[in-house]
């Protein structure tokens, strides 16, 4: 194909030897090269199409238009850093303000989601003169030191949980402490961080902030129940802390019913920090931190410049402001909403003819179908999940999740769950083939896509076991993302 | 102007309101607003035309065509993350290893110098096992918390010095403890990181890095003696340590005759990790780690894995593989060479004229100007340099600093030097303005390039005493941009 140019060997050979092996490729054993993407669909160097389940970060599909040509415009003119005055940015900012709270109205433009949740630690502990931080367990909130420092998923695997980190129990309602049978799972969570504060208080510590995603994802595509936050924010306040909403994974009009995660919570919750990143840039590094006046106070008056050299460049805005046009033109948050329903709808149809199917939740389009082997003890399938090869996370990493493009349609999200009915009934049939045998060849290929939709969408329902090919090509449905 | 969408005051206005204060403007009393920029030059919102002097991100020039059409047409087919194989990222990585001594052969790429340095730290703490890091007084090596602690820079001005931090003198043979009449001042600053390492181990730490600038920048555009980092590095590696060469700034081909400039140092000379970023997408966030087999294996061996979202997606691989064919094509080291040597020999030439000179440094595009009231007592004219509104830098804002962009032509560096001498010239002589308000006038409007500078260039060298708008035109030089 004419966009390649390196035999796939030859590219894997070159990876192996150039690329620090901590970068993972998917499918490390027989990785998938794709060369090129277009809306929710990429293309593999033998034009294989696969339809994308999870790049969060293609908010607005692959390759848009809009915004290449916007990027493009752009570069042609000008792409100075945010030391001069420059239109773009100020316009970028009006617009981020315009979908937030008001008192959310002062911006810092970074190039990572990691960059930002650091800005944002520094903002809470200038504030607040204080400097522990509690965050939820599970959570990850980027590569950074200072964030692997906050980020349990990382630091149990790293150098340990620090003196001043607090961890928190996950607001899980499915398998938590507190679950969908307690009378008010918000409050009783909440009363989790009041606890943590109370202990952090008696040990003479002071909490800056309260740190979490506004929907946990790694920590397996948790909703925090309702009054949660509200509640979090009182206590957090009251100990001179401040609430910090990682938006990074959700922001952007994923939900569908509002365009920040946060917003789920009600009118009344409003975070002081929130930090965005991802989509923001439909792939291009840009990322934002919005805070109050008086948190922006507060770091100005150290009196120390915060520079960053490509953060707000006019490229970086123009591609952020073309990404909140589409959003609004295409109505992707309508979308997002009419989709993720009809997903959610025919995934808990399809828990009925499924027992290892243990929970679907979501909203919009943030979707996780948590896979069990016992509904009533809740074990989690985690080999089951490792083995139909689709992108799993939470702490059992037995949690599949969805969080594709945007523009996923209907028929995107029929044929997923086709494909996964088709994958269960074929996991949880007698087979000729050992577990072991189906792990190998499943993990060897699979992809966060469907291989060859086209062919897997005519494959008829009723038929007998799957033959090793089309097994291999139903399971190529998705892969973890962080 | 057609790009101008808001009048300046509004966007002023408006950058107030919504853009944290800490960010702070080019000078904030009245700033420039550039709209478009080619090659070495800006313009602003009435077209007036500016030189510019500093911009070492805008490497091969402002909006380069080239690189703007990498980007477009990378953009326009495929830009997922580095989790899927993908030519671009590897076929970058083989280039950049063509430039850099056989064993610096492993690559992470990340999405600015900040991200780079932090994961420098995290590669040298894991391979090593070690904590503590020495830098080199007055460093500056990113934004973010764990930099900010290795930043003499920054930590003081913020939380101070960490006790796993130590802090060596600035090999600046101009104005630091050993200088031009030292017969071996390279061996001599290298005893003094021999004399800090024994100095750690007898409070029973131990090294894990010596973090430096190649020819440190913020320090003052000081260029390391001969044999230095050779004999840093044996120190450091005898304490188990790795040695650390930030390029950020002064990476691909600034230096004209070697493409990194530690190489200056000589070819016996090899670092551990190299960090680089700004030049390296020409104003794209893009960066990237290059270390050893050895270490990029510790790394890996801890079994976390390490992504980046952003980091090597195929776009800014293609803008990064653009610069390097650019470099090549347009022979900017060759440029640089030539450039930056008659930049120096006239600025050496204008010491001659100007008492207030007294040292004048660089290689390639990369050239200090230290402002002093007293040769002899080399009392740094802080003052005055604050009034020329030049680039400040070094630890008394005396030293005017030249980082153009590479395509920066004689003729530049001609109308640059006249500049200069004007300027001086000016400043030196009886006037009928105080110097309050000379600075007040310079500061209010003064930019990183020269104003209207056809206008200046033409402007008699002998004439009277420059009125306020001549003044102000003639000292649109050069800003701080680090």
């Amino acid at each position: 194909m004419a966009f390649e140019k390196l035999r796939k060997e030859e590219t894997l050979a070159m990876r192996k030897r150039l690329i620090g092996q901590s970068c993972r490729l998917f499918y490390s054993d027989e990785p998938v090269k794709i060369i090129k993407a277009r809306g929710q669909y990429l293309f593999d160097e033998n034009d294989k199409r696969y339809l994308d389940c999870i790049s969060n970060v293609h908010h607005v599909g692959h390759c848009h238009p809009s915004i290449t040509k916007a990027a493009a415009e752009q570069m042609d003119l000008l792409n100075t850093n945010a030391r001069f005055l420059h239109d773009n940015i100020v316009m970028y900012a009006d617009r981020l303000a315009a979908t937030l709270p008001e008192k959310l109205c002062v911006f810092y433009f970074v190039n990572s989601g990691s960059e930002a949740n650091d800005l944002a630690l520094r903002l809470a502990q200038q504030y607040t003169q204080h400097q522990d931080v509690i965050v939820l367990d599970h959570a990850y909130h980027g590569h950074l030191m200072s964030l692997i420092d906050i980020s349990p998923y990382k630091f149990r695997k790293l150098a340990g949980q620090k003196e001043w980190v607090h961890v928190a129990p996950l607001p899980d309602t499915y398998r938590g402490i507190y679950r969908e049978d307690h009378p008010n799972p918000g409050q009783a969570y909440a009363d989790t961080v009041k606890d943590l504060i109370e202990e952090v208080h008696r040990k003479g510590r002071k909490i800056s902030a309260f740190f979490a995603e506004s929907l946990p994802s790694v920590g397996g595509q948790i909703i925090l129940p309702q009054g949660y936050s509200t509640k979090v924010a009182e206590y957090v306040r009251s100990a001179g802390g401040v609430f910090v909403a990682d938006e990074v994974q959700t922001g952007f009009g994923r939900v569908g019913s509002h365009f920040w995660a946060f917003q789920l919570q009600g009118e009344g919750f409003c975070p002081d920090i929130v930090t965005m990143g991802k989509p923001m840039g439909n792939g291009h590094p840009l990322a934002c931190v919005a805070t109050t006046v008086e948190i922006a106070g507060a770091f100005t008056a150290n009196g120390v410049e915060y520079f960053n050299t490509f953060g707000g460049n006019p490229v970086s805005c123009a591609i952020g402001l073309a990404v909140l046009d589409v959003i609004e033109k295409e109505d992707l948050r309508g979308n997002a909403t009419r989709v993720g329903a009809h997903l959610k709808d025919l995934l808990t149809k399809l828990q009925t003819q499924h027992q290892i199917i243990g929970d679907v939740r979501g909203v919009g389009l943030f979707v996780g179908l948590e896979l069990v082997s016992d509904r009533d003890q809740k074990t989690p399938a985690t080999e089951t999940a490792d083995q139909i090869c689709v992108s799993t996370d939470g702490p059992w990493e037995n949690v599949v999740k969805f969080k594709p493009p945007m523009c996923f349609s209907m028929e995107d999200a029929e044929l997923a769950v086709r494909c996964i009915d088709r994958i269960l009934t074929a996991l949880t049939r007698p087979l000729s083939l050992t577990p072991g045998h189906i792990h190998k060849k499943c993990s060897s290929t699979a992809v966060s896509h469907l291989v060859e939709w086209e062919h897997s969408a005519s494959y008829p329902a009723g038929s007998e076991a799957l033959s090793h090919k089309r097994r291999k090509q139903a399971s190529h449905l998705t892969v973890q993302n962080i």
